[in-house]
């Protein structure tokens, strides 16, 4: 489509959207006039390291793009569920997006996939990895750590909305089948 | 989530976009802050009656409310996967969707689904169906009558720019063992 | 398991269970000592040829198999989903069931497919299948015919209370993508 | 339906079924008139922790209650398979199962979904759990320990006869790609 | 790899094989050094359009190979299941077969398929297409009129002795559950 | 079918095919006329257990076969998906695979789905089991020792041409949602 418009891809879970999630995606958006954001494993939620949904996720992205002020109306935000077939991930997030151009990332498989198949790949500048990590984040709501500075405020509320904290609790003491689906 | 916030849920599939859509989602917009727009099906494409692919539809969508001036900040543009079940459908959904307060729809099926799990349903105006459907600009499409006043200018477009005639007749010449995919 | 238990398995989908159903299941527990009933397509409702979900098809059968005094203690009552694959239906039934000696059916794919894995197969009488079957039950719901004679007066109670004349006639209404989800 | 009758929800996987889940059955049998009984995680056998298949597990099910009296015909024995998506996990069972007004469960997260979804979640008593637990059972057959004071008599012939034992070590030992099939 | 080698990849369902499949493998065999054959819809079977399963018509294919003289040491016979979204087909295909450099297929979505992901399609010769068609000898064998001249002699034999004539007049007459697996 | 050939069938996933595997396929070979080689969990690859696609290991398979001298006209090699129910799974195997007499294997787990399904399973020989694993060639390639002395040569070159050390050590490394898809 429309060859003037350079459009980038980005692969996140955000189980939550973070701090780094936004500085990474205010970086990107300085080199390209639209981006897509994939929210990976849409259909996974109510799990230890998947704990919100797909619909919770986009909210997340909304209202904190918002208040960090990136321009909505240049994102597209597309929940896309996971595959059975690693061989056809890249093909399943082409069929899911408008045409892109180039995608950010630094992990080595993704990174990978993108280029067998063709596409152009470029890395991404890290910011405290180790500090601003959804692991981290969830690691702290369940030992009722300081997780707030690590999140936008927006995001904050929408987790104290949902109940977002005893949901990870619980998550965390279940011994249920359920828990054992996947 | 923040409760005075309105925020409505139309569902379709956009085989392709049309007017009648839009003229509905305007409508809709009247009385609701916010809308979720669910894109259908989202996982089919290349079949007779489902030309294109989630990503194209997304597109779609984006462009032509632009051109219309629906406001997309106010938008969310969701693509959703079928299931195997009816009976989880409503649940589906609501798990891909940000919190909604009334789904707009006249479907006897879609209305009944919803109603049954204790969501607000409320009617949409008709917009002359017989003319304004996907099945009559796919049928226009492949006898090469005017399908372009039936869409957005954008559409159209979008439409020229990836072939999508040639793909809908092609598709409806297949014999392949790809067309009986289902 | 215990070999002096002659135990029978019938398969049918049960949308609805008509009395036709139950005369041959009456006909077959004489020679059984138990009967396992598979209820076929579980997985299936809110369709126009599967209205009833797999919850709503075994009341039915329990509480007209107390009306009709047949021993609910003699019978195991087993919901089974579809599979993507014919090849493999045998060993999916046989999973999801106790062992049996014997299966009741006059169906040809049914008997073929059980043949060839060596499990015995035996006829079961007719009783006027043009009146007692399911398709004609939902076509006279359909057309505000009389239904209820052709059903056990606890399955019309049921259908009843679940509204499910109405249900079928949203269902046999809809023109929305949740009625193409297959 | 019928709405004086209270008709209450238990979840488990019973591989394999023990003393404990009958006391918790009988526990909850006081306060309802009928109890459905799901059996969770209905599509696996054959694997360490899921050794029974469903069909075994119902047999189970249905003769330990005969020998302890507790009266089969108020009971809905309802094998249940996983869904790829926790989110959907209630509306699941609930296609599954006849109309039920509560759940009884312990499990942080079955008795979030639950709750989430408004219905009613009650608390089972405990009943010496680290001793009653299908993951202990397992334990013992595998390094040849009593087992046996842990089950009814008749869950244990049911293992007896089909060889239950042995099927456990041999999965123990197994190092074939069937062993990954999940 | 090797780029020295040329390798075709040809779909086709072969439900059964016939001559005209035949005569088709000759005339590309001529321009390739090597030859994918894969074989579409793998997990379909006991279907009255898809009547044997892919063990089946992979032994059709060897032994009609063996009697007509090509080399089998140059084939690769490949079963390949259906997928659920056609955007991801050629993705699907290429993942199971060796690396080929073209496909030929006269199919119009085949060869879009293909050509959208940027790999050559050939067309093939057509030879005598009413009579030479899979459709054509499932037909005749309903109707007890002569399909063998249209088979090999060892397709015809493999027929004979898995009884497939008779299976495929048992699935025209089905009306079970089973009939309507998918 | 012909009831004159006694063929085998071997199971493997083949990640890669080793030294270990040809000897005990031309120790199979030397007791039956044909053998069927499953390629097991054929969809999987690019994952750190998985890397290769089943189109790279049945070119591996090919390719050794024709370097070991043994006769490619004699063999099947046949990719099989996963299934999600091991009770289906000989079911499912013997749908994919022309008729066989007779499975080699020394998993205590396929001995027994196919000894319970009433299927003659017979030993094979053991080869130096330590050495020759595709487990210890993942690891020797991912910490640069030596693999190649663990297979035949013509997959040392497939492995070289495909990149097939860096692929690994690229999935080793992986931290993105794609890492996650099972």
């Amino acid at each position: 489509m429309s060859g003037r418009v350079k459009r980038g891809l980005y692969v996140g879970r955000f189980q939550p959207l973070h701090l780094g999630h936004l500085k990474v995606i205010k970086s990107i958006m300085k080199n390209v006039n639209e981006l897509i954001i994939v929210i990976g494993s849409a259909q996974k939620s109510h799990e230890i390291g998947n704990p919100f949904t797909a619909g919770e996720r986009i909210m997340m992205l909304k209202q904190a793009f918002q208040e960090a002020k990136i321009p909505v109306s240049k994102c597209f935000f597309i929940p896309v569920p996971d595959l059975r077939m690693h061989s056809l991930w890249v093909a399943h997030v082409i069929s899911y997006s408008p045409h892109f151009n180039v995608v950010y990332s630094n992990d080595p498989l993704t990174r990978r996939l993108f280029d067998e198949a063709g596409i152009k790949v470029e890395h991404i500048p890290f910011f405290d990895r180790e500090l601003y990590s959804s692991t981290e984040v969830r690691r702290r709501m369940l030992v009722d750590e300081d997780w707030r500075t690590l999140l936008p405020k927006s995001v904050s509320n929408i987790i104290d909305e949902i109940g977002g904290v005893e949901r990870i609790k619980d998550l965390s003491m279940t011994d249920s089948p359920t828990k054992r689906n996947h």
